[in-house]
């Protein structure tokens, strides 16, 4: 195991009609910046649980930030905040508007450009405190410290973070998952199952426990998510795969071992040529992942057979290679395609564009070990095809 | 799942030679009381790598703190942070040390008698910021908010806790464990097992991530501690069993899920009435309280079987009955006796005055849904002889 530093200060509130806790999170004498996204929040409720929680307070509103968050429009954001004296940021929604709010945060007490703070990852000393009301479980960013914010303008999409951008709280009511379209609560399993993967699917360094916690997610949300696909008024199975979410991206389980975040580095630039979504885009390339990088990941993608999946029989090389193949059979249960054809059309030079923008990028290597060069990448995405 | 609220604001600093980092951890202007106990530290060089990294710091030890951390002892530490104006503590040392750190750190600042404040569980207003270097993995008191103090004049031994009893940090450095004695080892392995199943084997609510959790502390503790017994160079097993204790009772598991604790109850009267280590009596009342409460937990005791103990044959009842046998087991495996008879002599009273002890206090029952009373707690008592 490597030596670690783990701290996540986030005060987590779970549980069903946990929105109305909301005025005791807040001073009730702060100025609220209350952050949303495109208006479902005025369909399913959870507008009026949280404007009627905080009828006490005084409410500044700023709805639309989009799905990938813009800079241009979180700019506008970070105007009202120092415009108004803003003195808490209130985001209510899934990972776009949670991540929105961090970069509001940061940003509206930051002296110098804000595109060159996230661009060079600047220390950050100063934010305004903020908490969430999660809308759509997925990202984990309710419970951590990270975001990731795209430009328009310049085609890019970048990430940073800061421990002062833990939210204060996050108020994680199941309940939510009832009005989720079926689209977006796959894309919430896929994409928390992928995190998982990204801290776990690389080679054995002994640190059992934190395994054995990745593992416990992975089952957890093998055997329950599906549960909610088929009836949303099962409350166990949507608070299980709520806290799942949450558990897969809050640090606890990358403490002390190798991590890997190639898929993700691979999926980014499907989601920038295609628009595909964000977590299909790990489904398409994570397979092709596995099979092309096995003799490195070969010993847990066995141990990952063995205990999440039960496969038991066979070599090392067989139970591995069960895994891969049950994994892209659990996506497909889950309606989730695994070929990029399937999803987009003259994909031919795909491979070859993504092998030249990482070179472009100077990465010689990503993932554990940097195993996979911007030649690998340009074989893994051709696999996807 | 039942609805909770979870925080925990430790910053865990883990892994080997971790303790120079201390001067970085606190203030280079705060006056430390430094917090010991028996002196095992300045054998050990825990001593040493924790002066030498404060050299630059100004400390005032504090030395002698006993096992079941007295009040007289912990209140002449009070007298010295007052009259010293000490800005933060220093607990180097195990579960008594840091429970202690914690009494002292809120005694400190409280205005009134400060057994009265234990006594009725007074809310904390106030305390002096602590941090701990641990010396010993059991009780989790590192990671938690909660502490135990015992004031041998009135033969009490109560418990309290506040959100402002976190340490501010805490350092975990698995070489530690290299000079503890083996029957401390032991201890430890046992007190984090049962800090699990107290919150764990109780009934069935359908929180699957916190019993896989729970199930995956248990299985490393079950695979790496008694590796840690066989060989104490064995690093990655240190280093489990570390972060294992520290997980198993740092409140993650016990999120929205019943808890037992009735063990706890019963093991500490054999404690205080024969001497017996508090591990070792969670082992002797561990075994017959699951036979006795077996209606109310075969579930969960089946649950266990299969996914620890890998018992996959015969009916629920037979699997949870075998994972008792197997915790026995294991107990023996490690050189624990499971026999109060075993520990002590003349004890043929034992369990009715446990019997009145819990009726003198009013304890109707005790344990998930009080399943335990009094009349409950003598029959438990007597089938451990």
């Amino acid at each position: 195991m490597n030596n670690f530093i783990y701290q996540n200060p986030t005060k987590i509130i779970f549980g069903e009609g946990q929105i109305e806790r909301l005025s005791k999170e807040i001073p009730a004498d702060s100025k609220i910046l209350m952050l949303y996204g495109g208006g479902s929040i005025k369909k399913n409720g959870v507008y009026d649980q949280t404007t009627e929680a905080l009828k006490s307070h005084q409410i500044i509103e700023f709805g639309g930030v989009p799905a990938n968050p813009e800079y241009e429009i979180l700019m506008e954001a970070v105007e009202v905040v120092k415009k108004e004296n803003i003195e808490f940021i209130l985001a209510v929604g899934g990972g776009s508007v949670i991540d929105g709010a961090k970069f509001i945060s940061a940003a509206s007490k930051y002296d110098g450009d804000t595109w060159e703070m996230v661009k060079t990852r600047a220390k950050i000393d100063d934010a305004i405190p903020f908490g969430t009301v999660l809308t759509l479980p997925a990202t984990g960013s309710e419970m951590n410290s990270g975001f990731v914010v795209s430009r328009r303008e310049t085609k890019e999409k970048l990430s940073m973070g800061s421990p002062l951008l833990f939210p204060q709280f996050s108020i994680l009511d199941p309940n939510v998952i009832n009005s989720i379209p079926e689209r977006q609560v796959v894309n919430g399993i896929v994409d928390a199952f992928n995190h998982v993967l990204e801290q776990y699917m690389t080679y054995p360094i002994g640190a059992d426990l934190q395994d054995r916690f990745a593992e416990s997610i992975l089952s957890t949300l093998m055997n329950d998510a599906p549960k909610v696909l088929e009836n949303r008024e099962d409350y166990a199975a949507k608070a299980n795969f709520m806290w799942s979410c949450t558990m897969a991206l809050n640090g606890l389980i990358s403490q002390g071992v190798p991590t890997d975040w190639a898929v993700h580095a691979m999926g980014h630039e499907l989601t920038a040529l295609y628009g595909i979504d964000h977590a299909r885009t790990l489904a398409i390339i994570g397979i092709p992942h596995y099979k092309h990088n096995f003799e490195a990941k070969k010993e847990k993608l066995a141990q990952y057979a063995e205990r999440v999946w039960g496969i038991t029989e066979g070599s090392l090389e067989d139970k591995a290679k069960q895994a891969i193949d049950k994994t892209e059979e659990f996506y497909h249960s889950l309606g989730v395609k695994t070929k990029l054809s399937e999803y987009a059309e003259n994909i031919e030079k795909t491979a070859e564009t993504i092998e030249q923008r990482f070179t472009d990028r100077g990465w010689s290597g990503i993932g554990e070990n940097q195993i996979v060069t911007p030649q690998d990448a340009r074989m893994i995405v051709e696999m996807s095809y």
